[in-house]
């Protein structure tokens, strides 16, 4: 391990295979779907964990996320995005469309439109509601509408799908979750209709009313972070990633690392305390990012290890980090077993 | 243009080189070395645009930038780090100088000791100076430590070099370039030195005394982005690096597109106005980004495009936007007329 070139991320595999088993029981435990969502890891080894633990599909947010993982066997994927569509994109579509069961996102007769003109009946559609995140999605009592339009276009609709991320909220989490339930219930309610409902992220997982859906889609709970640790959700024992990286320079009271936000991403809430946390220094804190340099401040007493050493890093928003780096490196009790490439970095469109 | 997969970053080739022609002028000017940070754009097409325009050499952040620009023919490297160097660091940096003059930065003695130890002679060090940013690099009271610490280390210490990073902040762009210099001059008059004394950002190249130093290192300005308009550095014209979204969802007053945080990454200044700008639109506010979601609020009376409409979104930080990209869209007068790979593209080691 000391050998490899930092920065570098890496992933316990052991803590990951405890979470996949510890959402794949929850879902269970409710008798509901789980979709996870793959733009987390972006790894087909990953996904194939997922699916072996009883994932009856995968979530992605693009059509060449779709296709990476269609292309490794994954043959049942939703697109939970309000794609527009055109011709290139609906022949994708249409094309991913013979090897998998394909749905999309839509929350507008628009959006409907261009999916019927373009990838036709190849691909079946979902609602998307606006549970309180205030992103894409219509409010509840708007969705007969958009399911009507994308009818109307000859599309089948097959459900209904909400992302509650405003439960990304130390004070709103349990309240995202209760408005999640509530919006997706009222939303069924009015289309008076028995199809899918996928609600779910990895904060809210948890608190979300199993009665009120029948599928949920959360991603980050592969890996956690330091935002799922800041948020309550899960503990630093549960977070499976984390970035290596070498103390470049010193001085009192604080030090450089060498991973900076084109390692870890720089995503930081407002509520963070940082841009990251050190699992072994938990009172540090991570006060700036530079491209190369990670800031740390040290608490009192605290010596700065010295320049060279090795120390880890719990990105804010594991998705984003994973993003940046082309491959994961895999341990096993402190040892290298693997390496994961991320196979569907950059596929953003 | 309008059948390329949204969303993607698009070059303006015309406003590049005027960028390119401008800086370079700058430096000529004032009879400084310009040694451009290729950290920005990471494509070898712009590194032979900015030799071509007098460039003494690049300045990088990384061995990996390093080895990539050297095998594209860049023969004068400055990785502006204070790199901890390795048996495996210190090999590559011995090849590396096969090829090509190498300096690197060092802050410490312990980190010019592990230059020395690894990568030996092939390489010479420039001490970084902590001109106010409070990152890397020492006080400019120091540098005569870190410099003897090298030499007795058997290094050549070539110069000194800091980097003003506290100028991006509108409020203190014009302090910083005055620190910048006066600490600049202070290190190298402590030294007694005639080396390379290198400074300058982007935002504080124009206002730094161009008689305290006699080379210049910004990166941003090939392409600028909104952060730099945002600091008054420069205007919305001479932004060359936009990102193109597509409408996929629209409100009242609100719309939704789709380059997220994995397009225009997540840096946001305290001081900015949201996650970037629509050159199209002055007074629109980009509130909050998703992975693959942009919320842009439109100021009142403006109506939002229709869903499926194209927009263009300046990144606020360009340097990190084009890190997540694997090529460049190349324009001129509106039309394609090349497609550049970012070829250094998560090299961060």
């Amino acid at each position: 391990v000391n050998d490899l070139p930092t920065p570098y991320l890496s992933v316990d595999l052991d803590v990951l295979d405890r979470n996949i088993a510890r959402m794949a029981a929850l879902a269970d435990d409710h008798s509901i779907a789980l979709r996870p969502h793959a733009k987390t890891h972006k790894c087909l080894e990953i996904a194939r964990r997922q699916l072996d633990a009883g994932a009856v599909g995968l979530t992605v947010a693009t059509v060449s996320e779709a296709e990476i993982f269609a292309a490794a066997g994954c043959t049942d994927l939703f697109i939970a995005y309000p794609l527009w569509v055109d011709a290139a994109r609906g022949a994708r579509l249409r094309k991913l469309a013979e090897v998998a069961t394909v749905r999309l996102g839509v929350d507008s007769g628009d959006g409907a439109d261009s999916v019927a003109r373009h990838a036709g009946t190849a691909v079946e559609v979902m609602v998307e509601v606006d549970s309180g995140h205030h992103r894409s999605g219509v409010a509840p009592r708007s969705v007969p509408e958009v399911a009507a339009a994308a009818e109307r276009a000859g599309l089948t609709v097959r459900g209904i799908f909400t992302f509650p991320g405003h439960g990304y909220d130390p004070a709103r989490r349990a309240e995202a979750a209760a408005e999640e339930s509530g919006a997706l219930r009222k939303a069924a309610q009015s289309l008076g209709f028995a199809g899918i409902v996928s609600g779910g992220s990895t904060p809210t997982a948890a608190l979300t009313d199993a009665a009120a859906v029948n599928e949920i889609r959360p991603g980050v709970y592969v890996f956690n972070d330091a935002q799922q640790v800041e948020l309550g959700a899960y503990e630093a024992a549960d977070v499976a990633l984390t970035a290596v990286a070498t103390v470049v320079s010193r001085s009192d009271g604080r030090m450089i690392l060498d991973a900076g936000s084109k390692v870890l991403g720089a995503d930081r809430q407002p509520w963070a305390t940082g841009f990251g946390r050190l699992p072994a220094m938990p009172d540090a804190r991570v006060t700036a990012l530079s491209e190369h340099h990670a800031t740390v401040v040290l608490p009192p007493g605290i010596p700065a290890p010295s320049v060279g050493s090795r120390v880890t890093v719990m990105p804010n928003h594991v998705c984003t980090a994973v993003n940046l780096a082309d491959e994961l490196v895999v341990t096993q009790a402190g040892s290298i077993v693997d390496t994961w490439r991320v196979a569907a970095r950059g596929a953003n469109s």
